[in-house]
C-alpha cells in the first residue's frame, strides 16, 4: 500500500488560515471528509500560522476532524514546535503521524518525543548540512537521521524519510537527484521513502501535470508514500496506474477497483 | 528530442481500413495533418489489411499524405511484406522509416533492404526465440538483432529497438521487464530504444491513463521514441513533463513552450 497523507488542512493556505482564525467548522469538516473519501490514509493538520496560539488551534482542529470522521481517523501533527507536537500527540485518539523530525540543530527533542511515542514519523533528509542538493546529500542526511533515531531507540519501521523535493523550474537536475535518492535510500539503507510531490513544479505552468507525472516516476523508483492533495484525481490515478505498471499490483486488481470506484462517483 | 511516430493511419483500425478501401482522401488527410500538428515527427502508414493489394494502397496513402503535408513530410512504411516495403521506400520523397525489422526467420531480406536504404529503422526485439518474456529475453533479442545489422552494415545510429510491450492486465510483471530492458539496452548495448506504448493497457479500464503513465516512466528509464497517438494530449503532456522531470529539458524550456502552444489552441 502506498501511504497517502492529505495536505489540505494547512494554515499556510489562505482559506484554511482564515477558517482556523474564524473557527469555521464546516470548511474544516469538508476538507477532512473530502480527503478521506478521496483515499487519504492520514489527514495532515497544520496550525503553525495561527495568530491566537498554535496549540489551542491545533487542538481545535483535532476536535473538529475527529468529530467529523470518528475517533479512528489518523491525523498527522504538522509542526516544528515541540509544545504543539506534544499536545497534539496526547490529544489524538488514533495512531498519529509526527510531521516532522529532521537533522536540524536544536530539534533533537522532537526526535526524542518521536521515540517515546507510538506514532509513525516523517523524517526530513536535511539539516545536518542545510538543504540537500544532490542525491548524495540526501542519502547522507538520511544516514545521519537514522543514526540519531537509532541512538534514542526510534525503530525505522515506523519512519518515512522525506527526500526533500525542490522545483525543477529553478534547478533542472533536482528531479533526477530526488529519483536517485529514493532508489538509493531504499537499496543502501532499507528505509521507507516519502515526498511532498507538489514542490517539484513550483513556478511552472500546469503544476498538476508535473506533480502527477513525477509521482508516477517516483512510485516506479520505489517511493513508499507522499503528502499530497488526494482530491486531485490525477494524483490518485498516477499512484494506482504506476503501481500497476511497476508490478506492485497483482493483476492490476487495485487499479481496476479504483477506476470502478471513480466511475461510480 | 523524443522521437514520435503517429500511429493513426493503420488499416487494422476499422475506420481507416474502410477509408483506404473507399479511397476516402479527406479522412486520411485529416488524420495526417492532425498528427503532424500535434507533434508527430513521422506519420506511420499501414495498408496491410488491404483487400485490393497492399502495394497499390500503400502508394495511394503516400501520395495523399505527401500532397497534404508536402514532400518533406517523413513517413514510416509499416509492413512485413518486402515488396510493399521496397515500393514504399522508393516512393517516399522525405527520409522514410522502416517499420519494422526483427529476428524472425525468413525476414532477413528486410534487414538487407534496410541496410541498403538511408531510412531510419524500427527493429523489434523478438523473433530469434519467439516473443520475449523477461528483460533478459529482450536484451538478448536486441543483441542478436544488432549482430545481424552489423553483418549487413546497418549502422545502429539509425536504428531504434522496439522493446515489445505486452499488457500488464494478463502479465503483471511485463511493465517492469520492459522498463528494465529499456535501461539495460541503453547501458549494455548503447542502442536507442523504442516502444508501442498503448499495448501495455490492453484489456484494462482507462487505457489512456495507463499509456501516458507508462510513457512517463519509460522516458525516465531512457526511452528514445515511441509509436503512439500524438493527438492524445495526455501522451504528449507525459513526454514533455517526464523529460522536464528527468533533467532532459534544461530549465524546462521545451515543457513551457509546449504548454503555451497547447493553451493557444
Amino acid at each position: 500500500m502506498f501511504f497517502i497523507i492529505g495536505e489540505l488542512i494547512n494554515s499556510t493556505r489562505r482559506t484554511v488560515g482564515k477558517a482556523i482564525a474564524e473557527k469555521d467548522e464546516p470548511l474544516i469538516r469538508r476538507l477532512a471528509r473530502n480527503q478521506l473519501e478521496a483515499g487519504a490514509h492520514v489527514i495532515d493538520l497544520n496550525a503553525g500560522q495561527s495568530l491566537e496560539g498554535e496549540v489551542q488551534d491545533l487542538l481545535w482542529l483535532i476536535g473538529v476532524v475527529e468529530d467529523e470522521l470518528g475517533k479512528d481517523v489518523r491525523l498527522a501533527i504538522d509542526t516544528s514546535n515541540p509544545e504543539a507536537m506534544e499536545a497534539g500527540l496526547k490529544t489524538c485518539a488514533g495512531q498519529p503521524v509526527i510531521n516532522s523530525i529532521s537533522n536540524e540543530k536544536g530539534k533533537e527533542n522532537l526526535i526524542a518525543l518521536a521515540a517515546e511515542s507510538e506514532a509513525e514519523v516523517i523524517g526530513l533528509a536535511m539539516g545536518e548540512h542545510g538543504m540537500p542538493k544532490t542525491a548524495d546529500d540526501r542519502v547522507e542526511e538520511t544516514r545521519a537521521l537514522l543514526a540519531k533515531c537509532d541512538r534514542v531507540g526510534l525503530n525505522r519501521d515506523r519512519l518515512y524519510v522525506d527526500m526533500i523535493c525542490m522545483s525543477v523550474g529553478s534547478s533542472p537536475e533536482q528531479g533526477v537527484h530526488v529519483l536517485n535518492a529514493v532508489r538509493r535510500a531504499k537499496q543502501e539503507l532499507g528505509v521507507k521513502t516519502f515526498i511532498a510531490a507538489s514542490n517539484v513544479s513550483f513556478g511552472l505552468p500546469n503544476r498538476r501535470l508535473l506533480n502527477r507525472t513525477f509521482l508516477a516516476m517516483l512510485v516506479d523508483a520505489g517511493l513508499d508514500g507522499a503528502i499530497m492533495d488526494p482530491t486531485d484525481k490525477g494524483m490518485m490515478d498516477a499512484v494506482y496506474a504506476a503501481r500497476a505498471l511497476s508490478g506492485l499490483d497483482n493483476y492490476c486488481l487495485q487499479y481496476i477497483k479504483q477506476q470502478k470506484r471513480k466511475r461510480r462517483k
